[in-house]
Protein backbone atom coordinates (compact mmCIF):
# COMPACT_ATOMS: atom_id res chain seq x y z
CA UNK A 1 0.00 0.00 0.00
CA UNK A 2 1.03 3.38 -0.56
CA UNK A 3 2.70 5.37 2.00
CA UNK A 4 1.41 8.42 3.71
CA UNK A 5 0.61 9.68 7.14
CA UNK A 6 -2.77 10.95 6.53
CA UNK A 7 -6.20 9.09 4.80
CA UNK A 8 -8.74 11.20 3.45
CA UNK A 9 -11.77 10.14 3.31
CA UNK A 10 -14.38 11.54 1.28
CA UNK A 11 -18.48 9.74 2.24
CA UNK A 12 -20.87 11.61 -0.16
CA UNK A 13 -24.99 10.33 0.28
CA UNK A 14 -26.65 10.85 -3.13
CA UNK A 15 -30.02 11.36 -3.47
CA UNK A 16 -32.36 10.91 -6.02
CA UNK A 17 -30.52 8.94 -8.64
CA UNK A 18 -31.92 8.99 -12.31
CA UNK A 19 -29.47 6.40 -13.56
CA UNK A 20 -30.22 2.95 -12.81
CA UNK A 21 -28.70 2.01 -9.46
CA UNK A 22 -29.72 -2.11 -9.91
CA UNK A 23 -27.46 -1.72 -12.43
CA UNK A 24 -24.24 -3.40 -10.93
CA UNK A 25 -22.12 -3.42 -14.74
CA UNK A 26 -22.80 -0.04 -14.85
CA UNK A 27 -21.79 0.55 -11.29
CA UNK A 28 -18.05 -1.22 -11.74
CA UNK A 29 -17.88 0.81 -15.10
CA UNK A 30 -18.39 3.77 -13.12
CA UNK A 31 -16.12 3.55 -10.15
CA UNK A 32 -13.68 2.10 -12.10
CA UNK A 33 -13.43 5.14 -14.65
CA UNK A 34 -13.72 7.58 -11.39
CA UNK A 35 -10.61 5.70 -9.90
CA UNK A 36 -8.66 5.91 -13.01
CA UNK A 37 -9.48 9.42 -13.54
CA UNK A 38 -8.40 10.26 -9.62
CA UNK A 39 -4.97 8.59 -10.80
CA UNK A 40 -5.00 5.80 -8.22
CA UNK A 41 -4.81 1.87 -9.12
CA UNK A 42 -7.17 -0.22 -8.71
CA UNK A 43 -6.04 -3.64 -7.27
CA UNK A 44 -9.44 -5.73 -7.19
CA UNK A 45 -13.23 -4.94 -8.05
CA UNK A 46 -15.75 -6.71 -6.17
CA UNK A 47 -19.17 -6.29 -6.75
CA UNK A 48 -22.45 -7.88 -5.18
CA UNK A 49 -25.75 -7.94 -6.09
CA UNK A 50 -28.28 -7.93 -3.43
CA UNK A 51 -31.76 -9.85 -4.26
CA UNK A 52 -34.57 -8.12 -4.96
CA UNK A 53 -32.56 -5.06 -5.04
CA UNK A 54 -29.53 -2.96 -3.99
CA UNK A 55 -25.53 -3.57 -5.37
CA UNK A 56 -22.57 -3.34 -3.67
CA UNK A 57 -19.23 -2.33 -5.67
CA UNK A 58 -16.24 -2.32 -3.61
CA UNK A 59 -12.71 -1.52 -5.34
CA UNK A 60 -9.19 -2.11 -3.38
CA UNK A 61 -7.33 0.59 -4.40
CA UNK A 62 -3.02 0.66 -4.15
CA UNK A 63 -4.07 3.88 -2.17
CA UNK A 64 -6.67 2.04 -0.11
CA UNK A 65 -10.50 2.06 -1.00
CA UNK A 66 -13.79 3.23 -2.75
CA UNK A 67 -17.25 1.73 -2.03
CA UNK A 68 -20.64 2.28 -3.38
CA UNK A 69 -23.76 0.87 -1.98
CA UNK A 70 -27.00 1.48 -3.49
CA UNK A 71 -30.87 1.59 -2.42
CA UNK A 72 -32.91 1.46 -6.06
CA UNK A 73 -35.80 1.92 -4.14
CA UNK A 74 -34.93 4.96 -2.49
CA UNK A 75 -32.81 6.26 -5.69
CA UNK A 76 -30.21 6.31 -3.21
CA UNK A 77 -26.40 5.63 -2.93
CA UNK A 78 -24.01 5.73 -0.31
CA UNK A 79 -20.15 6.44 -2.14
CA UNK A 80 -16.97 6.34 0.09
CA UNK A 81 -13.95 7.21 -1.34
CA UNK A 82 -10.61 6.61 1.02
CA UNK A 83 -7.38 7.44 -0.35
CA UNK A 84 -4.14 7.80 1.54
CA UNK A 85 -1.93 9.66 -1.12
CA UNK A 86 -1.63 13.59 -1.57
CA UNK A 87 -1.80 13.11 -5.03
CA UNK A 88 -5.16 11.90 -5.41
CA UNK A 89 -8.19 14.13 -4.92
CA UNK A 90 -11.29 12.58 -4.15
CA UNK A 91 -13.43 15.43 -5.32
CA UNK A 92 -12.22 14.16 -9.04
CA UNK A 93 -13.77 10.49 -7.82
CA UNK A 94 -16.87 12.05 -6.83
CA UNK A 95 -17.15 14.25 -10.07
CA UNK A 96 -17.02 11.09 -12.02
CA UNK A 97 -19.65 9.52 -10.31
CA UNK A 98 -21.97 12.18 -9.87
CA UNK A 99 -22.13 12.46 -13.62
CA UNK A 100 -23.18 8.94 -14.00
CA UNK A 101 -25.78 9.10 -11.24
CA UNK A 102 -27.39 12.39 -12.45
CA UNK A 103 -28.55 13.05 -8.59
CA UNK A 104 -31.40 15.48 -7.87
CA UNK A 105 -29.30 16.07 -4.37
CA UNK A 106 -26.38 14.86 -2.47
CA UNK A 107 -24.37 15.73 1.22
CA UNK A 108 -20.71 15.35 1.33
CA UNK A 109 -19.05 14.47 4.60
CA UNK A 110 -14.78 14.37 4.55
CA UNK A 111 -12.68 13.41 7.11
CA UNK A 112 -8.82 13.06 7.27
CA UNK A 113 -7.50 10.28 10.03
CA UNK A 114 -3.96 10.88 10.96
CA UNK A 115 -1.54 7.33 10.71
CA UNK A 116 0.69 8.18 13.55
CA UNK B 1 -29.60 -5.83 1.09
CA UNK B 2 -31.13 -5.23 4.09
CA UNK B 3 -33.57 -2.64 4.49
CA UNK B 4 -32.95 0.59 6.99
CA UNK B 5 -33.53 4.59 6.14
CA UNK B 6 -30.31 4.93 8.13
CA UNK B 7 -26.86 3.83 7.79
CA UNK B 8 -24.55 3.94 11.03
CA UNK B 9 -20.67 4.31 10.31
CA UNK B 10 -18.39 3.84 13.04
CA UNK B 11 -14.49 4.49 11.99
CA UNK B 12 -12.06 3.67 14.19
CA UNK B 13 -7.92 4.81 13.83
CA UNK B 14 -6.04 2.43 15.94
CA UNK B 15 -2.90 2.78 17.13
CA UNK B 16 0.10 1.00 18.60
CA UNK B 17 -1.20 -2.24 17.55
CA UNK B 18 0.85 -5.36 19.84
CA UNK B 19 -0.87 -7.90 17.34
CA UNK B 20 0.79 -8.76 13.71
CA UNK B 21 -0.58 -6.20 11.28
CA UNK B 22 1.07 -7.97 8.36
CA UNK B 23 -0.55 -11.25 8.65
CA UNK B 24 -3.95 -10.95 6.31
CA UNK B 25 -5.23 -14.70 7.39
CA UNK B 26 -4.97 -13.37 11.38
CA UNK B 27 -7.08 -10.23 10.28
CA UNK B 28 -9.75 -12.06 8.45
CA UNK B 29 -10.26 -14.48 10.84
CA UNK B 30 -10.26 -11.18 13.50
CA UNK B 31 -13.08 -9.05 10.95
CA UNK B 32 -14.78 -12.70 10.27
CA UNK B 33 -15.41 -13.08 14.13
CA UNK B 34 -16.41 -9.47 14.74
CA UNK B 35 -19.30 -9.52 11.98
CA UNK B 36 -20.29 -12.97 13.20
CA UNK B 37 -20.76 -11.86 16.99
CA UNK B 38 -22.81 -8.42 15.56
CA UNK B 39 -24.90 -10.87 14.34
CA UNK B 40 -24.42 -9.59 10.55
CA UNK B 41 -24.06 -11.87 7.79
CA UNK B 42 -20.85 -12.22 5.77
CA UNK B 43 -21.89 -12.71 1.97
CA UNK B 44 -18.19 -12.03 0.82
CA UNK B 45 -14.81 -11.80 2.49
CA UNK B 46 -12.07 -9.89 0.24
CA UNK B 47 -8.20 -9.68 0.98
CA UNK B 48 -5.22 -7.84 -0.22
CA UNK B 49 -1.22 -8.44 1.03
CA UNK B 50 0.51 -5.26 -0.22
CA UNK B 51 4.06 -5.33 -0.88
CA UNK B 52 6.54 -5.02 0.76
CA UNK B 53 3.85 -5.05 3.93
CA UNK B 54 0.32 -3.54 4.66
CA UNK B 55 -2.96 -5.48 4.19
CA UNK B 56 -6.74 -4.66 3.08
CA UNK B 57 -9.08 -6.80 4.33
CA UNK B 58 -12.89 -5.81 3.65
CA UNK B 59 -16.20 -8.00 3.93
CA UNK B 60 -19.58 -7.22 2.37
CA UNK B 61 -22.15 -7.47 4.83
CA UNK B 62 -25.94 -7.89 3.98
CA UNK B 63 -25.58 -4.98 6.21
CA UNK B 64 -23.14 -3.02 3.97
CA UNK B 65 -19.48 -3.78 4.74
CA UNK B 66 -16.33 -3.70 7.43
CA UNK B 67 -12.72 -2.51 6.07
CA UNK B 68 -9.41 -2.89 7.88
CA UNK B 69 -6.01 -0.75 6.18
CA UNK B 70 -2.96 -1.25 8.31
CA UNK B 71 0.15 0.22 8.22
CA UNK B 72 1.88 -2.06 9.90
CA UNK B 73 5.32 0.16 9.97
CA UNK B 74 3.17 2.39 12.15
CA UNK B 75 1.52 -0.15 14.32
CA UNK B 76 -1.47 1.53 12.63
CA UNK B 77 -5.24 0.63 11.13
CA UNK B 78 -7.79 2.04 9.80
CA UNK B 79 -10.86 0.67 10.68
CA UNK B 80 -14.66 0.63 9.12
CA UNK B 81 -17.91 -0.36 10.24
CA UNK B 82 -20.54 0.59 8.29
CA UNK B 83 -24.21 -1.05 8.92
CA UNK B 84 -27.71 -0.42 8.00
CA UNK B 85 -29.68 -2.51 10.64
CA UNK B 86 -30.81 -1.45 13.62
CA UNK B 87 -30.29 -4.62 15.54
CA UNK B 88 -26.43 -4.33 14.72
CA UNK B 89 -24.16 -2.71 16.85
CA UNK B 90 -21.05 -1.82 15.28
CA UNK B 91 -19.10 -1.49 18.91
CA UNK B 92 -19.71 -4.89 19.37
CA UNK B 93 -17.64 -5.44 16.32
CA UNK B 94 -15.00 -3.01 17.18
CA UNK B 95 -14.64 -4.42 20.71
CA UNK B 96 -13.96 -7.63 19.00
CA UNK B 97 -11.28 -6.17 16.83
CA UNK B 98 -9.99 -3.82 19.55
CA UNK B 99 -8.92 -6.99 22.04
CA UNK B 100 -7.11 -8.92 18.95
CA UNK B 101 -5.17 -6.39 17.87
CA UNK B 102 -4.03 -4.78 21.58
CA UNK B 103 -3.81 -0.80 20.55
CA UNK B 104 -2.25 1.73 22.96
CA UNK B 105 -4.78 4.21 21.83
CA UNK B 106 -7.23 4.80 19.35
CA UNK B 107 -9.71 7.62 18.09
CA UNK B 108 -13.51 6.79 16.65
CA UNK B 109 -15.73 8.89 14.76
CA UNK B 110 -19.22 8.06 14.25
CA UNK B 111 -21.36 8.73 11.53
CA UNK B 112 -25.32 8.62 10.76
CA UNK B 113 -26.48 8.44 6.80
CA UNK B 114 -29.70 9.10 6.31
CA UNK B 115 -31.10 6.78 2.99
CA UNK B 116 -34.27 9.22 2.48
Amino acid sequence: MKRLKRIHELLVDIYGCKSNLDDAEFLVAVLEEAAQKMGSTVVKTICHKFSPTGSTVILILAETHMSIHTWPEYKYAALDIFVCSEEIDPEVGWRIVRVALKPTSFKTSKLVRKIE
